[in-house]
């Protein structure tokens, strides 16, 4: 059995305990947070404790805070010598300040609070000082995940920076066609099937291979009517896509 | 039985005939085609026609061509009083040229050739110019979808541009996402579950509810590092599309 400790209370914390009490492998024994009542933890009757000091002995240790308190955060731990991790996409290894074995556990995920996640298919991406550390990690991955990666600082970095693209932009750009559709008092929902589509299609095709629509065949006239139709903010967007898809330079 | 007359060979054509051949109401009895080999059509076994006024008596005449050609091609029908409608998501109901009675049967998906559909979850959005005809666009589009919808041709027009947002703009970001992956040599396989997740969310939740990350957040700090890692193309698109989210005015 693998002990460890989880050092935060938040989504990342709790997804991650849930993850961790379905594998038979690991075990969760002490999770240290700062808020008082940290109702999860103490439905799952898992010890809690709010000083340092008094944190248990384990074989990994997770910090799983809001990225820009990792440095400060780490700075105050005194676990030399033992195996500690962030969660981060977007911090580096060496952004752990600590006397420890330093490690990145990183799942690539939206995780919200209250959505159902199946860990399995989450990809863990893994960073460590050493080799052994890193078959440590792999071991505690798989228990949860059958996607595990092995990602240094530099390339999560930039990993961090695609998922921006394709998840928080993306999800902007379903708010604009949500936005032409109550504007015209049409249904959003007769997009949705089109949106799953357009997904889905990644799992096998290239999206260069993927790419179709007016950009893509160059279809200019098209491309005005459209134009037409937007406000101002929509039209740049419009505009700037459809350039970097067709390279037409009229636009 | 209801008999149907499709004026087409290509995709749409081609997966509007899968799924009439599956339904029990309709019969497709003829296929009007200009190419000399519509291999498919030739294969089901279907009556296929080049010459326009060899066309047979139908309740329907489906229209399955580009959009640019609808208009010119549908001046050449002598169709006196019969209903004829068009596929196209981007032309109007009056873009048929024709004496018949006129109307629009718009499956909105991305239909590619060899990709295999499921009609049952396509949208299809009818129109017409009176209710009798509407009621039997709609118990045709019934009978091979559980998606049908009344759109008027200015809604209809929106919708499609409400379309390439959510799907070709959609998969462009993916597209950047990929080179940024490539450059790094990280496996782009490591976002997939992302977009899944991305898409499956707007299911259940509105896109302004759904919209996380740095420009959400307003986390000038993770904007800066981010643009700093972006070659200029993707910097504009990184730029304008957080400034859109974030209504911040520094970028």
């Amino acid at each position: 059995m693998i002990k460890v400790v989880i050092l935060g209370s938040g989504n990342v914390a709790i997804h991650l305990t849930k993850a961790f009490l379905k594998s038979k492998k690991i075990k969760v024994i002490q999770v240290y947070s700062r808020k008082n009542n940290p109702i999860f933890f103490i439905k799952k009757n898992i010890e809690i404790t709010n000083q340092l000091n008094k944190l248990k002995d384990a074989t990994l240790y997770i910090i799983a805070i809001s990225d820009d308190s990792i440095s400060r955060f780490s700075k105050q731990l005194n676990l030399n010598n033992k195996l500690v991790v962030h969660t981060s996409g977007s911090m580096a290894l060496q952004d752990l300040q600590c006397n420890a074995r330093k490690g990145v556990f990183y799942p690539l995920q939206t995780l919200s609070k209250n959505a159902k996640v199946s860990f399995k298919k989450i990809p863990i991406c893994l960073e460590s000082e050493n080799e052994k550390d890193y078959k440590l990690l792999e071991k505690i991955a798989n228990s949860i995940s059958t996607k595990v990666y092995k990602v240094n600082s530099e390339q999560r970095k930039y990993l961090h920076l695609a998922a921006v693209f394709v998840n928080n932009f993306t999800n902007h750009l379903y708010k604009i066609g949500h936005d032409i559709c109550t504007e015209k008092e049409v249904s959003f929902a007769i997009l949705k099937p089109l949106i799953q589509e357009t997904a889905k299609k990644i799992k096998h095709l290239s999206p260069s291979k993927a790419q179709t629509g007016p950009a893509k065949r160059k279809d200019i006239k098209t491309i005005k009517n459209h134009l037409n139709l937007l406000n101002k903010k929509q039209q740049e967007i419009y505009k700037l896509l459809t350039k970097s898809i067709s390279h037409l330079p009229i636009l």
